[in-house]
């Protein structure tokens, strides 16, 4: 059971936006007048060439906002490590877990000892949670007590650049199995809204034909196709 | 003669989205939900609650993109000091200015022997660069001798948090005149598409009824009108 | 027991470093002369000028970095929302907890029943995380048993405006006890490290004289002292 | 005639903090025994493991801070644009051009005819411009009719992974020339303080072996001595 996520807004016509400010750079025309004036191939022609010289900056000015549910805290954790984005997350200082759940790896549920284990020390915890929030310890204390992989809930938005600086990082098979499924879907969501700006995106070994890991997984992805079927679930 | 400026593009339902950000922080809500849920009137007073609190991180899910003309590129180098900004702007390396053209001053224009000087000196800058560039000097090494308030185009994106941190600086009375009405052009268009949002957006005189500047200029804003009526032009 | 703090550099001179670029913005010298022209009584002129007009942009280019031990999980999630700062964390993926020790509020500390209770459910998780990792589960998926509380380590880095930002958050009575104490600990050797940047430094109530929270704690701060007693252990 | 640059701070001891803080990521040290713990083999090699795996974020801790002078605005236009920096700058609001002094060049000082042509232009337009102050007009006005490669001042102050990356894109032969300089003079002083953070440092073509540029220049840096060579003045 993973995370689920929506993309609630992001920027209309994003693409023509981005190749309008691409165009802006190199031509004479007005600002203004950009926006309008571009045909689709155009538009096509001026972001496969911004990909190609790795001159991303235009692409700041598309901009997505995602709503993520089920994801745990290790990972809420690891993803507001991503500072050019912005964030709004469920409070633990002023929202009850009610009742408090969690995120189990699947290592965990794939084996049985293992899965019962994990089970009952949540269930524990829970109501220790409970039990501390009646003897009067405010919820924002007695959440030190929950597990790490305690449920939690955002609202998260990037650019496109940063974007795929994100997908760079996260659908590498080196980042954890968790932010790597949140990064696949989010780069799925992505790719239905924008297929222009976002084909391809990925890790280096797909987008540079390299890997920059000083201890890589040796396996090179070669699509778009192949990342997203590993994180399915 | 000032910079024109439109609103080429923005995050769709931008007060909604923020107020659901909002929202998620102080709710066990599901995050994918909340977008759906509010109507008007709680996007209304959640958007109030968080202007009166100084809460304004979640007003930067919504983004909005300027194109702007005819703006001094005086001007455009203190815009883009705004570090938490994304910007394209029209290269005097790769454009050739074709007929150089550069802003007045409304100082400079009030004095009809200043205006001439200008205009005059404006010739001889402009005739200087055709001559150099007809030497074969490089476009970009050309316009060393071009005025500092040669004529620029940009495409530029902020969001809305930082939109508010810009008009609080770019709309008092000591900013320079011409980024003051580049700002009133952005907060007359950012109403139009989010008036929830923008309302009130200012110096600190207006939103927060006092100054902190060195050497005010005594004059407290006391509306939005007034704000724009002074850079109306 | 709280989190132990210290100072691991900073910038030389960093009173004088500020005092310099500020002079720089107002004065025709030459950049590289004004470093070694400011006299002790220029350098505290300078700031106080720039405190008392909220310029704060010169305070950018001295920078501290700071060790922080014993930390929570909870309050090191809350710490790194902090963009413009720079942070190494320990990481739970690489790094084996070893005995896995946890942070307990003062509230649960307070309590016996709830100490009893937190001590021994901390117990349990360290055994379910042990008893996990024996059966093979990888130590980053182990840990989603462990406590939010669980302890971190971290070196970080701001530089002086952004020390003074998160001051003014984190030393405020709405802030959390732990994050609390972790900014007026690091306040602490900032005055000791450069008394002139940080005298004052704290929320608006003692730097503004006024509290900006929807729900304030209807105690202003009146001395820095104040502050720093209040989260002392 | 180029820009002078000096190095007037940087962190102490910059590449131990940043092995420091590089370690503490993946081991079970204390942050607070870390820096004092290193011995420089061990910082020495944490740097190379973590330049080979292109792990910069350590990096961030060091801080340098530089002065220059004699740069033009031109130049200053292009170098606020990198965001992840601070700067102050000298401001032609408040300071008085006296007398007001430009950049040529080397491509027009390379034309007797070209550099005739510019230095008469500079003249006019100083001329211009103190008869429009002794006019009234404002400096912060009159300022427009300047050339745009009048002299300026900087401040300025990055962390070591914004300069590997300011290096990257400036010390490439499609960057223009004024600011090559500026990179090669603060790439020659970071060496001279920090020669493990910054050897090597540069474009692509020098740290990856290959060029990303649309049009490259066709020749791949071999070494920093050929990187600083072509750049001395």
């Amino acid at each position: 059971m993973s995370c689920e996520v929506s993309l609630i807004a992001y920027t209309p016509s994003p693409a023509r936006v981005v190749a309008s400010a691409a165009k802006l750079c190199y031509s004479p025309s007005r600002a203004s007048c950009l926006f309008d004036g571009l045909d689709a191939g155009a538009v096509s022609g001026f972001l496969k060439k911004l990909r190609s010289a790795g001159h991303l900056s235009p692409f700041e000015h598309a901009s997505f906002t995602f709503a993520a549910d089920g994801l745990s805290r290790v990972t809420s954790h690891q993803l507001v490590r991503h500072r050019v984005a912005s964030f709004s997350q469920q409070s633990q200082r002023y929202v009850r877990a009610n009742p408090p759940g969690a995120v189990m790896p699947p290592s965990v549920s794939a084996s049985l000892e293992a899965a019962a284990l994990f089970e009952s020390q949540l269930r524990s915890a829970a109501e220790a949670y409970e039990r501390l929030i009646s003897l009067g310890i405010p919820k924002e204390d007695a959440r030190f007590i929950l597990p790490h992989g305690a449920h939690t809930s955002l609202i998260l938005t990037m650019n496109a650049r940063e974007l795929h600086h994100f997908f760079s990082l996260r659908l590498c098979r080196r980042a954890q199995w968790e932010i790597r499924g949140l990064a696949g879907k989010m780069l799925a969501l992505s790719l239905e809204a924008a297929r222009e700006l976002f084909d391809p995106a990925g890790p280096p070994c797909l987008t540079e034909g390299r890997c920059r890991e000083a201890e890589g997984c040796g396996r090179l992805f070669s699509s778009m196709e192949e990342i997203l079927s590993e994180i399915d679930d």
